[in-house]
């Protein structure tokens, strides 16, 4: 975690009741092919070419390799050294030199009791790596100028350490869910960290721990960018621009589909081209079915979401001048181009698409070719179309100047905006939000029956194709799709946003959808887990905590039976810690005021974490019944701290405490807001005291 | 400057008096190879090796190459279609594929004055940009999708017209000037632009317009950021990330030099190791000698100089944050490694370096060993000391604390900080700062019979080296040295700097020095000029004004006879745009204050321009009496102007015009400082009119 380019293995041997002959063989491996998921193994494994391997000096030895694909070389240098009672130990060393395997074998006399221990310290060094010469004469370089493991292990634990300040989390009684919290947030980090921010990487949906997915770039930064904005926003920001280097594909790829915009990939690769499979092995009938999860256009909405939750979080205006306005305004003329004006209705519609809910590409009869009028993808859509004109007014004249001119975009197109903004086409059935136009008439599943059947029906769709019968034809998702709204948006927002589109949405239609979609889900995600938790956690908080187990354990568990092998779950990852964090503390940042309304059980002791607001440090402490924050003395001004309608001005090294009036449950259960609702009954006055 | 992988040509023909039979050679010619510097031609000139060729359609090809040190892939694909009255030509079409040389002869009839117009486009990728799978197929990619010459030209010029709005200057009289001034502008904005923000690129020192310095990276970026801080900060920024980036290797670089901190490289390369030649052809003796100015350790003082100022005029705390503070740390850290204490002097030296003036490498006697106490290294060490513990107070204290223990920097250490950049040594003599220890005692040298014999003496070394002398031996300088610290200090923070080390500068001193050197100084770098009419400008304007004339000339006339063929002079451009727009005008933004103190002859009339002032457009216009500044409308929020005393709140959309009181020039000759002095005679009411 110091030095990105370091990698380093102490092995330690103890003959413990014998003396002889240690062989041992340490070398770099250029064979290595790709082979973890075993759905892919029938595909193309092999994506590394033998460039050279070189002897650089006694103890060290030199790979380098290419990508067969995207000619990236990739060196490594190793260096072995063997040591006895702190002093080199003798060996016979013979050099290996196979077909794209070096290094060497060593052997020696070792003696009862008498440990003798190895270490072997690479470099690594890629074509895609910034201040380099060339990747192979950057590995010989630097690896004589590594330390011994100790050294590199004692700067990896210190730059571990201040990763682990500003992601402290512990609680008092949980060490359980702790160890898991700890867990997800050690594999967030290892798939991004400070040592990405100057590489050109996205978060993979997988992490960096597994091949499926194949490395594709979807939409699950919008689950993990809630847990880094209030981090390291320095790691966020580099991710969202991550898209906005892919921003003149996203263009040429709607300009080809004939749109306007930018229409961002469902699946990305390294160009930003769309990677999506046409083609998806059903291992339950062994059939290649066709696979038209591209037509998930919702992507730009989470992009867009990202955008402007960084900008609302960090404040930085610099990034939405340079970047983040454009990527908006962009991602808004898309949705703009692709919505047509339906005469009968009066409104805007948005056809041939598909939700979150994977389950539903068509309608029977008109299979693959997308549903129409996706609930989510239009409120979305108007969501985005008002907030890139917001950021528009939020950008220096000079600068709207330039955006306008180099888009080509002139008043009268923006007219047309904020009339889809007001006019786009919202399904209702039942009194609930209809998932997309049309779900009404499809048939009902018999769930009980098929969960007798088959036990694990998350993969539905799987199943009925196996059948010769297609998931289009009923009324079940994979996950959380119309329920989506209610994670990203507050329920204040969203009525403003349904008042603006013309709809009334009453008290109780809110909870009426979250249950009618619930019975009707089979979690084929590991992210309807984390969606689910949250938009129960204010008004069922026993069936949130289910799903908020099911979301922690995802990959603990394997819950889904074989995936976590295949890679871990990131989004699943980070989405748990962000419940705690956000959803179950209530935790916002908006207005200038850090926002808290915790809803946490008091069965589960105190829950403590640290974030940074606005560059101030600060550790958050929920109780059942009182809600603490504490300011680091290094603050440099103090910061508005409001908690159900009381604000309090908090100094550098104080603390505040706001003691919890806490709702009957059956009031909450009521109130439809799954998400914290604005303050209305004023607690007592806060207590500030010293630290 | 819209899309920087694309490239467009256009010719049109016209057989003004004949018909017949036309052909055209269209190609992407891949064996150039590097031959425009005459004394580099016996050194390796071809740095491509052909790794491909091809057909990508009937009118379009690709090009393939890899340079063959560091491994960089370079793909081209050009497209060439022949036009007349609006329709394709009809022409025979060959394709031309010969070793590294690829595209199609064209052959067509001509008719009498009718014009036929060829468009070639190419695209354009290397293995260094980001966003790509591979350059070849992104260069076939990409072509396809680019349309015709004219919508690329319109492209082009709408970006250059948003750079232009930003770059803008103008005056009223001078068009001479005014002429260089943007030709200036425009050679910057070749080399780096904000297309090369998210490039891992620096400035190279003569552009990207030749091969002189081979690219290499010097300290140029001094001179050159001042003008790209109030224009287009992002790109500032991104180039002082490059140094940020190669901070490993300038630590790498100190460590095994025996200091510690960071040691950056005189002539930086692609990997931050140090790059100066080791030997150097005298053109005059035909001999090869000793190259030691890699012992100019004061670059580092130019990247902390950066630093700083980038944040003093962005106020860009995430920079300072992230990058700068560890930056001003680590160039502070090297110059506490280097500098001994004397005892008998009871203060610390800096020994063995060269200063800016690259004619003293050492001393009689002991040459190439470099000089002692160099006095601008030594007092701007003791600045970048001290900003260095600035900075350590202006970030968070989690921050602080993370530097604190990456770096393994303790409270002992940063004492030890504090206790050299007050007792620093500095040499005088008779009156004068030193230019180092010992100048005294070097022998006059005879400028008459030199400039006599001679004729141009700037490169007097390689004078001295033909007549088997040497220019160590002498009181001649190649450039600004000591002279430097007025160019980067005002008098007052100079005063304070030397108040601190426990010298007492009194009023005559500086004048005393410029002149001391200005007699002693061959100007062998078109620095000289820059930095001469900015330490003169507010005591000897005509002297002044003659060497700004040469700055202005430098590239345009070619005044060092021969150096402009190999490449623009890019510092010298910026320095003579920063003298119009900072010197002249007197403009400092510092205190949360935009501050004005013009010392413009009137008889040049008015200058306007443009500048950005934390994202605020201003436009300035300045009058031998007067000076104004106009806000833009868009302008959020009102700023403070200042002008000799007078302060006033501008308002966006507002203009103020400050009256100007020309004290006599005699009053001004005395004054002894070349910087703009703090306004100490206030002047009559500013007025606020509508623009």
């Amino acid at each position: 975690m110091d030095f990105e380019h370091a990698c380093a293995l102490e092995v330690t041997y103890v003959p413990e009741d014998w003396s002889g002959r240690l062989e041992i063989e340490s070398v770099l491996d250029g064979t290595v092919e790709n082979t973890l998921v075993e759905r892919y193994r029938e595909l193309a494994g092999d994506h590394l070419d033998l460039l050279r391997t070189a002897a650089l000096a006694p103890d060290s030895v030199l790979l380098e390799m290419v990508t067969n694909q995207s000619a990236i070389r990739v060196a490594m240098a190793a260096r072995t050294t063997l040591w006895h009672d702190g002093e080199p130990a003798a060996a016979e060393r013979r050099l290996v030199d196979a077909h794209a395997v070096v290094g060497h074998r060593l052997t020696l006399e070792v003696h009862r009791s008498e440990t003798v221990t190895l270490e072997k310290v690479v470099t690594l060094f890629t074509g895609r790596d910034r201040a380099i010469a060339e990747p192979a004469s950057e590995a010989a370089r630097w690896l004589p100028r590594l330390g011994r493991v100790d050294d590199l292990v004692e700067r990896h634990v210190r730059a571990w350490g201040h990763l682990w300040e500003r992601f402290h989390v512990d609680m008092e009684r949980e060490s359980h869910m702790l160890r898991i919290l700890r867990l997800d947030l050690l594999h967030l980090l290892q798939s991004v960290s400070p040592n990405s921010v100057d590489l050109d990487v996205g978060v993979p949906a997988r992490g960096l721990h597994g091949e499926a997915y194949r490395g594709h770039i979807l939409w699950d930064e919008l689950f993990i960018f809630p847990v880094l904005n209030l981090r390291l926003p320095l790691l966020t920001r580099s991710l969202i621009r991550y898209r906005y280097r892919r921003l003149p594909e996203a263009r040429a790829a709607a300009r080809e589909a004939g749109y306007a915009g930018a229409m961002f990939p469902w699946q990305s690769g390294s160009n930003g081209e769309e990677e999506s499979q046409r083609l998806h092995l059903n291992p339950a009938s062994r059939r290649w079915i066709p696979d038209p999860t591209r037509r998930q256009r919702h992507v730009g909405i989470a992009i867009a979401y990202n955008v402007w939750h960084y900008y609302q979080v960090t404040a930085d205006q610099e990034f939405l001048v340079n970047y983040g306005a454009e990527m908006l305004l962009e991602i808004a003329r898309f949705w703009a181009s692709i919505a047509c004006y339906d005469h009968t209705r009066g409104r805007y519609v948005i056809r041939g698409v598909m939700g979150p809910d994977e389950f539903h590409s068509g309608y029977p009869g008109r299979d693959q070719e997308g549903i129409d009028n996706n609930a989510y993808t239009n409120v979305m859509a108007s969501w985005v179309l008002q907030r890139a004109m917001e950021a528009l007014d939020l950008i220096p004249a000079q600068k709207r100047h330039e955006l306008l001119g180099k888009m080509n975009l002139h008043p009268k197109e923006l007219g047309r905006w904020a009339n889809i903004a007001h006019k786009l086409f919202v399904p209702f059935h039942d009194g609930v939000i209809s998932q997309f136009e049309g779900y009404e008439d499809l048939e009902e599943l018999d769930w009980d029956r098929y969960r007798a059947t088959y036990g694990d029906i998350r993969r539905l769709d799987r199943i009925l194709e196996a059948e010769n019968d297609t998931v289009n034809r009923y009324k079940a998702s994979k996950q959380a799709d119309a329920l989506m709204l209610f994670y990203l948006l507050s329920a204040d927002e969203l009525r403003e946003l349904f008042a603006q589109l013309g709809y009334e949405l009453d008290r109780e239609l809110i909870p009426r959808t979250i249950h009618y979609y619930l019975d009707r889900t089979s979690h084929g995600s590991t992210l309807s887990a984390v969606v689910h938790a949250w938009v129960l956690a204010r008004s069922e908080r026993e069936r949130a905590l289910h799903f908020l187990t099911e979301a922690l354990e995802a990959d603990v568990a394997d819950i889904q039976g074989g995936t976590t092998p295949e890679a871990i779950h990131l989004a699943a990852m980070a989405g748990s810690v962000d419940l705690f964090q956000r959803c179950f503390s209530g935790l916002e940042t908006r207005q200038d005021q850090l926002l808290l309304n915790p809803y946490w059980p008091e069965s589960l002791g105190v829950m403590e974490f640290s974030i940074r607001y606005r560059e101030h440090p600060l550790t958050l402490r929920i109780h059942g019944d009182s809600a603490e924050v504490l300011a680091s003395p290094g603050m440099q001004r103090p910061i508005e701290v409001a908690c159900r309608g009381e604000v309090v001005e908090l100094e550098p090294g104080a603390r505040v405490s706001f003691p919890l009036l806490v709702p009957r449950a059956d009031q909450q259960a009521v109130s439809g807001d799954p998400r914290p609702a604005r303050p209305t009954v004023p607690g007592p006055p806060g207590r500030l005291a010293p630290p």
